[in-house]
């Protein structure tokens, strides 16, 4: 097998962004929990991002949600996010709260309602501007919950001719992710329900268009890294939301539920040219905390992939093509399980103490008193949650 | 086949309860659009589901939902109910939404917070003397998110305990009935998941505790249809909850999703025993009506289990038996086929008219004005919802 | 909504092909049940097909299997399906019973198993110029069962290649249709699992490759009539493998486990000009009678398809529009549904009639002694199955 | 977490039985590939059993199927069996090969097929008596394909009737567990679909019927080890069929597809008294060896439970328990992981070799030239598989 020491300068690249919604309150329809400590503004969300990446050395980057973030002056939002080490990373659109999208955003039979949902990422390209963020991230919530309720085909053409406007507008260097869903908020069809017709309506749309691989946005039993495997053939994978699931959109911690999935994700990742420096692959979470501690839980996040990344790299590649091919399927399945099976831990935790990080971030932060701290510090106001 | 005159007469026994919820504002976690017209108190809810009785003749009790429909006299709201026709039913606790129960209710390891849950269905018991109502269903949201985070085996015993001290305070016409869900709230496991599970509950407990069946609870690919068999046999069948689903619980219009299910279950629930006179089986609608209007919602929910009672009630079982015992499979299966596409909804109207109801319900009350005159008269006050 | 007499001229245009294996033995890894009377030989299996169309005037065509198939002469065989009123229709290939492709056929390792595989697709297009079939149909078994057994992203290179191999060899009026299956036989991944695969693997051959649609082959909670429409919308249905499915691919009887969901699809097929003179669309049966008699299966089948055809072209689809256009959930969603519940089958019967078929199908096959003739003649030689 | 010095007590304790079929071929309906090598005798099958036990210590008993492993003399057999320090363990019965069970067995309408399902098990019991197994496996693979098919109610009765007459029959210190599965070779309806069902028949039966639980036979998404924690309370677990699965009932190797779910389910056995001298749960594989070798199969399989058994056993549950208490969802989840993550191999592979077993028991078992023995000595006969 490979050895630890032959990929450290691999585990130096790796980054991922957090969300900035992760920091806030979030829950089920049934209810949403409030902690003491909560963020009331996305700067405290940005302080408390800054905590995930000062102990892990993994998490450059928070997200923004819009309009959950809004600001005023977005260039102030990026040097306060840079004071504190943390560049502004992908903006996510939001067509799902307002009544005028009880019916569809960028699908509505309305034009006056499309032009509304585009003109909202035409907003959200401009924050981009001055955030200095890549992507444009598009998770539709568009779907009907009746067969008949919508025309499931002309919502689609009229899908393509949104995301056609927005794409224009795109600057150079920006990108535009579409993310599909199964099912959820929409239960009776989603608009853009798998990686197929995200890949087909990208695809249209020309080359900084790419697909958004959410892991927890699929069929029961679906092969996911296959999906990745597909998507980064076809040059189209443009961006990971990390979380994992044991029935629907569950939103868990990444690699909670399924840990030798995210191992094979990641290797496919890896093996497939999606992982270093010459990728433009974006890892970011998408999670929800709804009964552990949002901190901790992002820190969690970051050290699994971290740790499965470690585990995929080890994989000896080489002999691993040779009981392929020698159709050796023990042989080859035991030098995949080898590497999964291999306790990366202790090296983690010696390389990143060489670095300045904690060996055990979980337990520096615990010790740290930061979470008693905002405990204390953050009364009064109204907590962040997804209601905005 | 069987006559439609030949099954009039068991048509006239059907009754189904109508959930409280149902008229209020109901949604995902990403959105709860409100209505005018929602009603903001349980008054308005009995009397929108007086509406659905008046066109129908099918839903002649309200179930309630405690804390959501409390109120400070039951036995004034068991008159005003009264006034309008309809009876209170089912009373449905709630251990959800409680901040107290983020780590279970008649689970939890600490004793106190158990005897809170246990006195919150004491306080529901009291309720159903005032109402006059017959059965307290318990659905447990808890659960746990992450393996580890529970005691699976520690929490099913302390469920059993809890149960047993809620079921010896029933009276003596007073029913418990237990319901299952597959997951959601919680997403790694929940304490009642599976039917196996509520009938070891209840068996457990004696015979006036009872299994409750919501149609959108179960794994996808689940038989529903043989449940209702094996309960109905084992005599634990207590009620149903009806609704639809496509992936979750979906809590779409019964019948929506997959119409020729909804056959099969009534088709087993008649061949078991389990419909008319001598059945104690309660049959109850749970839905939540997030993007369509809720009356008519209602009345659409009624009438789909109806109808399909009917078709239901049209298999000529004799021929139906004799194919089965000869081995005649396309014979048999025809059998079931011919009742449940033959179109009823003439012959239904034309009965339905016979005995001074509406031909076509959805139709007269779109015409009454009544939606018109609650959306002109609900002003101010806050819309019911899940909230409360 | 819109009258049955309207739509029998489009009714005239049906046409679906029935597959020769149809009539042999099939089963499951447990058991295959044999039957007297089952062919021995393809022109006993098209003589059987003869019956189907006889009695309903739906199905001109007879899909082959190479080599199960397999004959000396097929302009003879053509002749001798021609006298029976019958075309060769698809020619499917098989690369799954080979111990050569124990690890793949098209997608091998080995450029000398490829070979082989694509020899045998070119010997099915010889086949197909004898036979006068338009489509070459490729469904593969290729996958794999562990985890690391095999180079996901380098078989799909491969698969690229060789099916480039055996497009390029495909006659001028000669189509190519790439099948896509969740699983089975393979049970970790497979090479096609979905359409979004396959649409990307045909969308780089050419315009004559295009996507084959068969029902069974999805995950769970999957919405096919969505596949549908966004295939014909990219232009890339070529056909449909019909079935239905409880669980996973049980290739029962089309329409038997949910004809709510067939009448969707059908919707959708008509909707997006799938169906009619001016499509190329190909409808086909793919099904094992591992219980029932083989015959009457498919008699049923057709016929199954036939009346959700029938309910699908009877919806209103201008009035569909304006409920759909005006947000009206419960209206647009009753549109629908109208259709649906309306009982066709007296009127197609007198439409039958009308034109010199069969009133009832299914009786008059019953009563012809048919089954009775060929248990009685086919004494001897070997049951045709999957064997070959 | 606990130290593996402190559990090597227990992990002596472990036995796992071998089922006879695993040796010999299987496939899906579309293809059983043979290798050379294969056993065409029980005696055979036993003989490579011993060799999965030779290099293991794990594996010290075979389970019997009948009718594939008839022979004319059991003693003999278990006197064979002796020899090769192996006992004869789990008689496994077969009423789904025979045409007369085409429509069902112990469920079917016709009592003259019933009763010989029954004898069949008589049968069964007469073995066990000469080979000393302790418990009598009843697999049903009765069902319907179509609705309508069957009465599912009275075949539930009449399933009880027959277990009845069986379970009269056992010997004092014979068992009989009964199997459920969710589907497949029925795809309508299985009769005995689901552990309720299996719990409901044999709590019907009296102290000596208990549950049989294949990881394999459950809906996507389904927690199994709640399933196991359940039926440990209620005192009805008897045994496991290990292996592992993707989509359906795949039965690959035990561990192979979700490795965290087996120590989660080893988990709730050790918790819930499953593990040990004091627990009558029997431990069994159930797996086919479609595409790899079957020894090295098995050995792989009995490795992979014993590696999750000591990680289970690793698991703090003191700590456990007081973070499950004091409501620290990530620590209680992290305690959990820290076992898991372990990697327990080389500790494993120091204690084997100390009790005179091979460190590496794949490498050993490929190093022995037995594989090649066998395929040069095995030739002509006929290979066995699940046809006898």
């Amino acid at each position: 097998m490979t050895t630890f020491g032959s990929i450290t300068a691999q585990l130096t690249e790796q980054a991922i962004e957090l969300p900035s919604w992760a920091f806030g309150n979030s829950g089920t329809r049934f209810k949403v929990f409030s902690t003491p400590g909560t963020p009331r503004t996305i700067q405290e969300k940005i302080a408390d991002a800054a905590q995930v990446h000062d102990y892990t050395g993994l998490a450059p980057k928070v997200a923004l949600h819009i309009p959950w973030d809004k600001v005023d002056d977005y260039s102030a939002l990026r040097d306060f996010a840079g004071e504190r080490g943390l560049a502004l990373g992908t903006v996510n659109s939001n067509t799902f709260q307002d009544d005028a999208y009880k019916f569809g955003s960028l699908t509505h039979t309305d034009a006056a309602v499309r032009q509304k949902a585009i003109d909202h990422h035409f907003e959200c390209i401009e924050i981009m501007h001055a955030t200095g963020s890549a992507d444009l991230k598009i998770w539709l919530a568009d779907g009907t919950n009746y067969p008949g309720q919508g025309d499931i085909r002309g919502r689609q053409d009229r899908l393509a001719d949104s995301l056609g406007a927005i794409y224009t507008r795109l600057g150079e260097n920006q990108r535009l992710v579409l993310e599909y869903k199964f099912f959820e908020p929409a239960f009776y069809h989603t608009d853009v329900p798998d990686w197929g017709t995200s890949y087909a309506q990208v695809a249209a749309l020309g080359d900084r268009a790419l697909v958004c691989l959410d892991t927890g946005h699929h069929a029961p039993g679906t092969n996911i890294e296959f999906i990745v495997a597909q998507l980064l053939r076809l040059g189209k994978l443009g961006s990971f939301d990390f979380n994992s699931r044991f029935y629907a959109d569950d939103d868990l911690i990444v690699g909670a539920a399924d840990p030798f999935q995210l191992f094979r994700i990641l290797y496919e990742v890896i093996r497939g040219g999606g992982f270093g420096p010459d990728s433009t692959v974006a890892f970011m979470l998408d999670q929800c905390h709804n009964v552990e501690d949002k901190i901790p839980g992002q820190i969690r996040s970051v050290l699994n992939v971290q740790e499965m990344t470690a585990r995929a790299l080890l994989v000896d590649r080489e002999a691993l093509t040779a009981a392929q091919e020698s159709g050796d399927v023990l042989g080859a399945n035991g030098l995949l399980m080898d590497a999964f099976y291999t306790d990366v831990r202790p090296a983690l935790a010696a390389w990143r103490e060489s670095r300045g990080l904690a060996a055990d971030p979980m337990a520096a932060y615990a010790a740290s008193g930061y979470q008693q701290q905002i405990a204390a510090d953050r009364v009064g106001g109204t907590q962040a949650g997804w209601g905005a």
